[in-house]
């Protein structure tokens, strides 16, 4: 029995479930179907940690952070900037690329964000519903440093603490804020153990 | 000069460009950074018009328009499903499944959603970032369709209503509400003429 979780932990035992691969299945409320009263409380929770970090601009990558990044920006009263994954029409001018190597897919990506709304008098913070292997946070963190603008930290929604993403970004001097952290998590007996913070 | 245009409609020709190839460019508020205040105000438009038709989830197609579906369902207080365009890790069991395709990029692609999410009992809002040909909006009531679940109808927030996707879907019989028609834009001279709904 676990004591004093969160209310997104509870959540996670309630509805999520572990599956061969390291998969935390969590589609029923945060990646496939949203649960939008719970990404308030997430958005809410974010704000919360960075409230007083003069936020100019919370950035996200396409697809499912960019819920998340709304609902946080709805707190923040500043813009969301998604970076894309593919060039398309609507992007035009000067982009910031950065590589994200997926560990799900196994292939190297580029990520892609026009300049125009990313510059050196921001303040960002970075927004994402997961971090594993920490692939993304560094490609979005790679984006924050070519435009000179200021990384403030990172909101993630479930990090799973047994891989080592977290760890390699915060010996970056990242702040990096979890509001849940799986610390480890058996496919076999549905076991899943969060990090007590405490 | 146009008389009586709307938030939307102001915003546009505030912010927007029109580029070669029938492109109205918005991504500076709509489809790349997102002016969460505009969203807002947009989703709660959408719940003007659908209000009183006991919406019980709403859908989308990733990427840009689950930052308007969110904040939509913010005031219908029901979940978002988002199809997806590649089969993921995260996506286990049965899928609906429908052909979409992109007349920007030139190539049909699978849509993917998970039975589990959407059934018989549902009364179903599709929203959309855009409507031109119409490929995204089919696509997604092909999905409403196989469900067996009601579409309650279709909430856009840009359609170019000199493409003919709004018109061959209303023909069908589905309510499409979009807060902004372009009736006509040209991209030597700039201008964008917006329809006149009164």
């Amino acid at each position: 029995m676990q004591d004093n979780l969160n209310f997104l932990e509870h959540r996670i035992l309630e509805d999520g479930s572990v599956q061969e691969g390291d998969i935390l299945k969590v589609d029923s409320f945060l990646n496939h179907q949203l649960d939008i009263d719970l990404l308030d409380q997430i958005g809410a929770t974010f704000w919360h940690h960075f409230r007083e970090k003069g936020v100019t601009k919370i950035i996200t990558i396409e697809a499912s952070g960019i819920a998340v990044a709304c609902m946080a920006a709805r707190y923040f009263h500043v813009p969301v900037v998604f970076a894309k994954k593919t060039m398309s029409a609507n992007i035009g001018g000067s982009v910031y690329t950065a590589t994200v190597h997926s560990y799900t897919h196994n292939v190297d990506s580029q990520v892609i964000m026009s300049k125009k709304f990313l510059n050196q008098d921001d303040k960002v913070l970075i927004i994402d519903d997961f971090l594993a292997k920490g692939a993304a946070l560094e490609g979005l963190s790679a984006l924050v440093q070519d435009s000179g603008a200021e990384l403030v930290g990172a909101g993630i929604v479930i990090e799973k603490g047994f891989q080592d993403g977290g760890q390699r970004i915060r010996e970056k001097g990242i702040r990096v804020e979890s509001l849940a952290i799986v610390e480890r998590m058996d496919d076999t007996t549905g076991e899943i153990v969060f990090r007590n913070e405490d």
